[in-house]
């Protein structure tokens, strides 16, 4: 098994670089902190003996080299990125797991058939730049390159301009590894495994998702002098809005989740009626015709309320993906290594989208999630003990060594 | 009468410094832009032959001298900044219009007995820093220069530093000033003018209004793997919020308005559950029992919304100012000048803040209102016709001349 007490140090020493407010992390992708996190990631893996390679999307390959030449890797990880008030181990854990399993091969002296390549994808949150999971989406074919290069943050800077500033974009074409098998450790981000006291989800199924922004348009006007049937309040509109959201998603539940987390007012002056607000609706389920029906309600309604208030409404889809079903192959080498472990386990369903999820259309992928207290990310606070770190990198280590072969 | 084209020409002048994006202006108070605004005005008035005084608030005062030593000054202008997407003649013409008086009064030859002075308020709009009317209401005694000076943008910048930065902090103290009396001359801001077919709208009232910032904190957490029931969604909450505000303002109307134009969501990114958000709502009325009653079924209607969403709610009033009644000597000078020019006029009452209503503590003041294009402010298509300036601005000649007596 794996040694819990250097990958917490690890976890910790990442989690100095980008501090949050709130005992958290701000490490968004492509800052300077992005960059300081991946110059520490890197130093570790040359530490442990491995090469680093880079594509021109700043996805890290660190590789540890088989004993077959002939053998395609085993890749393991998942993203150093966070969100802008996020935890310590969404993602995270999933990258220094894969560095964990490297380190303690290392420790017992075993050599591997199969290459072993722990990766750290480019801008999996998709808080600065939307979408989420941009860069493993380009290496499976999703996305274009020049595409990806051109989406701006809120203050109009371009991925690529950002990538080449912080010095991590590199020479090697995106999506030209070919992989014998992909596998990510993640922190559930729901509550789900720790209701049910289990140390480890088997992930069978991803939810899928689309995000589609919303612009509303009214009239600015003076929030004082303007009679109350004169307004074209683009901020009512939005309310009105986002209270049928919560109604579509509500009566698709359990089988669905909804909501805004981003919106924007203009010009946003205390004594100004809103002119136009724009704002993102996130639908998931892991039922295709589910997400389908939600969007087609929510223009529906949209358009409607817009139209009775003399607003007009645009949408444009900025995010989504299909829901995935995993490797069965993969998914039973993560159960057998529970199984095997003495972990208790269950099947589970990941509500988040996850670099897997993409990779899983190039290359046979599963998941392990481990639980986290109440079921808190994407929040400074988001907590798991050592203890669930330990159980999931382990599962994580027998998976990987029994694909890759000893 | 007063030279139109000069004035035009000038308010034209002026709107070149800090465009907008749209046709308008965006020279918010304390930037450089409003620096430069400030010195183009300096320049007009030292042009036409006057002194320049400044105060500790910023507070600038032009000075043509009168015949008679002993005379108080009569006051008059209004304000130079202007919202983020404001208009070119919001506060401008009164500050202009109160220098084409001095003009044409040059170009007459005309003494009065009474010194004029023309005065461009501090931060009237109240956008980068609330509340409005800021620096008029310490000159009037309502806030005190230090609470003033504490007062910070959305960067966290405080106004007394963002003051001495443009580098347009005076000596002279604040408020030390005796009025004779003041003069505003603004656009409406509404449509109740141009609807009646009138040039002039003599202003008797002002609405007061109150300004009370609400903060609804829930919980971040992530809006894929958070299941429908264990979500504290303060977005959702301040959705149902802002329901609420329009359906109290409705319940006024037409003797009340409201409406939320400034709103902040945390951490505001697409795939997290809004942890808080905080806005402020401005609620109007000339009736200051009705602005109560409405701010307290603000607070009794938020706090159960958030109750029954295990969200917490809080209050804060960020700015406010009772109804006002103008001077009614001051009134009748308005009156009697469009009467006597043979403006068409009717009564009025201002629905959004002056300088003006502080003045009107300290000093026997009025206001003269000329239309504005479909009531619109705020907005950068803000308009107006050269006949209506040349209406407004030759009756506050005459009223300025009358009560300055010459
Ligand atoms: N794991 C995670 O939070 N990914 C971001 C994409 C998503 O919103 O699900
Ligand atoms: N005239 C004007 O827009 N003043 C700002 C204060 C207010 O919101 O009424």
């Amino acid at each position: 098994t794996i040694n819990a007490d250097r990958l917490w140090d690890s976890l910790m020493e990442m989690a100095k670089i980008g501090p949050g407010v709130a005992g958290g992390n701000n490490r968004q992708t492509l800052t300077d902190a992005d960059a300081e996190g991946r110059a520490l990631f890197q130093k570790w893996c040359t530490d442990a003996g491995c090469s680093m390679g880079l594509d021109q999307m700043g996805n890290m390959f660190a590789r540890r080299e088989g004993t077959d030449p002939d053998a395609l890797p085993v890749y393991v990880g998942s993203h150093l990125d966070t969100q802008p008030t996020g935890g310590k181990y969404d993602g995270v854990l999933g990258v220094l797991g894969g560095l964990e399993v490297i380190r303690t091969l290392n420790d017992l002296g075993i050599k591997t058939k199969h290459p072993i390549v722990v990766t750290n994808w480019t801008n999996e949150e998709g808080t600065r730049f939307a979408p989420a999971m941009l860069a493993s989406g380009v290496f499976a074919g999703i996305h274009t390159q020049d595409w990806a290069y051109d989406r701006t943050d809120a203050a109009g800077k371009r991925f690529g301009d950002e990538l080449d500033r912080i010095g991590w974009k590199g020479e090697e074409e995106v999506g030209a590894r070919k992989i014998h098998a992909f596998f990510e450790l993640h922190i559930e981000q729901g509550p789900i495994l720790e209701i049910e006291g289990k140390d480890i989800g088997v992930v069978t199924h991803g939810q899928g998702l689309t995000w589609t922004q919303v612009t509303v348009t009214g009239r600015d006007s003076h929030t004082g002098s303007t009679p109350m049937p004169m307004r074209k309040n683009a901020g009512l509109g939005m309310a009105r809005i986002l209270e049928k959201v919560d109604e579509i998603a509500w009566s698709h539940a359990p089988h669905a989740v909804g909501a805004a987390g981003h919106i924007d007012v203009y010009p946003n002056s205390r004594n100004v009626i809103p002119g136009k607000v724009v704002f993102t609706v996130d639908f998931r389920s892991p039922d295709l015709s589910v997400i389908q029906a939600m969007d087609k309600q929510l223009r529906e309604e949209a358009t409607k309320i817009c139209d009775e208030m003399g607003l007009t409404v645009e949408f444009e889809k900025v995010g989504g993906f299909d829901p995935v079903t995993f490797d069965e192959g993969c998914v039973s080498a993560i159960r057998n290594a529970a199984e095997r472990l003495g972990y208790s386990h269950m099947n589970i369903i990941s509500g988040a989208g996850h670099d897997a999820c993409w990779i899983n259309r190039v290359a046979p992928t599963a998941m392990v999630m481990c639980p986290c207290v109440d079921g808190l990310s994407h929040n400074e606070a988001e907590e798991i003990s050592k203890d669930w770190a330990k159980a999931g990198t382990d599962v994580l280590f027998h998976a990987v060594v029994e694909t890759a072969e000893i």
